[in-house]
């Protein structure tokens, strides 16, 4: 496949159209040209002469020179998220947030892996690319294990990994405690709870930590039937409906959703059934996904701060990417960094929760 | 940088654990390991069999070795989905369908371009990698203009491009006409219209099909003042909400977006001005996201054939890379397929449109 590969130039090389040509059809410098064609012209070039360099490019046929380029930018291969929900947009938001911190430098890619795609057709991904480094989001255990030890990995919101495993978790117990709390000061006394597959550490905590906050406050978490589904807003609807459309459980006041999906499909399946939210019951979720807040009502929910996961995860794997590149003595990044970074997580009180019916 | 490429093999060669190893621990015979490491045992293998193999490959710490599997099975480098908006859930889906085509043997990527990226850094990222294809989604004429020549390429929703590129385009002209025609049937007469940026042909075509419809029928688009947003929801509702919150304009009684984003940032307005959906006013949008059928009231839109559109263009992209394997001579596939494949798309009707109001 080597002669398919992109080409570096894809003129001959005696008639190639250089930085020097589109600069001197424009009138600027060099380095001008470099800035408009890789799109950092913002703020250092006028609107009107980048206008130009973007006409004359366009014109003159110019395409950046591929090798002199990465020798400019030391561009260094892809970077690849990984996450058990190619379709949520949380791991959007995280794939945004590393691609500002590393997308300079690498081109930050987006696995795309089925919900239930196994640990090793994920593995066949990573290794099939010319990678520089994985962040991978929420593994479960068999991922883990499967991991080749020569490649630099930042784990996110993996709060069961071995720490070996540089990482950068969110403190969703911490999130699944104030959301206890919000609920207890409602009056609310038993929750029924919706859970979401596949069972990391991440949803156990959620559920476990947010049992303890209830019971601590002499109220209950609900998990019998049992209600669990991919994160998937049809698989979550058809879960949510089998057991809410109907009378709720005995006293029951409130349901929280594992993830805001889940949560949306809830809200769904209580719309359908003509029961108000927040008046007849309360429902809430994990994540803060961005519809959250522009649904009706807009939803309570643990945000999980997306954005500033890949940020920190992507700024831990550029520190160990840069180590690797100094000489074995003087490395340092793994002796002088906590391999644990913890972000905080907040509770974004919005209109589905209210007051416990009595 | 090649020195930390991911290794074919993590450990030392003499104490490697093989396939063979494995094959012996569990009893079972080498190809039936290979199904289990692929993810590709079930309905081949029986489920205690492949649970046995996987806690033998975790006991022995077996690894894949990378250059004998991509051997075996052929894997040929990855193929990127590049997008106007990554966060649109719409080709997430489209990803997926692309996978299902392709994963096998290739690995796909989604590019992980914020909204308003430039197209020379998302040529950056598909020149990043060890690419073998890209599928390219509603391309801007400039990111067009700097496709290399030698990348293959198919591209999809891009009715404007020139005919040379291979293309999988969607009828949304077909679908704006449906549209136009359920909302004349419903008595409305003047509809707001909100669109979306960037200015590519495929929202273009929306607006003006649409507009022409309702002309047709003797009613009116309206788009003065002019409402257009990135495909955002808070960027759409910020739009949405500076002219639709107040007194509706004289005479309308629907609203159209132009992604499903757009409408349901037009919903929450509507709800939080108390407005009701249809009662008062129709809203209706184009894509058919995941959700638009669990919000409340369920949404009316054109519904785009996102996996259909991965799946025919991973399809096309196929056969393009086949091709370039025979011999020169025997090359075929330019010129027996039709450069540009049609998907059909209808119009779902839910809850959000009603009887135009008196």
């Amino acid at each position: 496949m080597a002669s398919d590969a992109p080409a570096a130039e894809v003129r001959p090389s005696h008639g190639r159209v250089r930085a020097v040509d589109v600069a001197a059809a424009a009138g600027v410098s060099i380095s001008t040209v470099s800035l408009v064609v890789n799109d950092k012209w913002e703020g250092r070039v006028a609107p009107d002469t980048a206008a130009r360099v973007r006409s004359e490019v366009l014109r003159l046929g110019y395409v950046v020179d591929e090798s002199a380029r990465r020798l400019a930018t030391g561009d260094a291969g892809a970077i690849a998220v990984v996450s058990p929900a190619f379709t949520n947009p949380f791991y959007a938001q995280v794939a945004l947030g590393a691609a500002a911190v590393l997308g300079d430098r690498y081109q930050v890619v987006f696995s795309v892996t089925e919900v239930g795609d196994g640990p090793a057709a994920t593995m066949r991904g990573l290794w099939g690319m010319r990678l520089a480094g994985a962040l991978v989001a929420a593994p479960s255990p068999d991922l883990l294990s499967l991991l080749p030890s020569e490649l630099p990995v930042v784990l996110l919101d993996a709060p069961g990994a071995d720490p070996a495993h540089l990482r950068v978790d969110l403190d969703v117990a911490g999130g699944s405690v104030q959301l206890g709390r919000h609920l207890l000061e409602l009056g609310h006394r038993r929750v029924v709870y919706v859970d979401a597959l596949p069972d990391s550490d991440t949803f156990r905590i959620r559920r476990e930590a947010l049992a303890a906050a209830l019971t601590a406050g002499g109220a209950e978490l609900v998990c019998e039937p049992r209600l669990v589904s991919a994160v998937d807003i049809g698989a979550a609807h058809a879960v949510a409906s089998a057991v809410l459309h109907g009378p709720l459980l005995d006293g029951v006041t409130a349901v929280v959703g594992a993830t805001d999906i889940h949560a949306l499909a809830v809200l769904r399946v209580f719309a359908a059934a003509g029961r108000s939210v927040p008046g007849d019951v309360s429902v809430a979720g994990f994540d803060d996904q961005p519809l959250s807040a522009y649904v009706t009502p807009s939803l309570t929910t643990v945000a999980l701060p997306a954005t500033d996961l890949g940020v920190a995860a992507a700024t831990a794997l550029a520190e160990v990417l840069a180590d690797r590149e100094r000489p074995t003595a003087a490395r340092r990044a793994g002796a002088r960094r906590d391999p644990v970074t913890v972000l905080p997580v907040t509770l974004t009180v919005r209109d589905s929760t209210g007051p416990a019916r009595c």
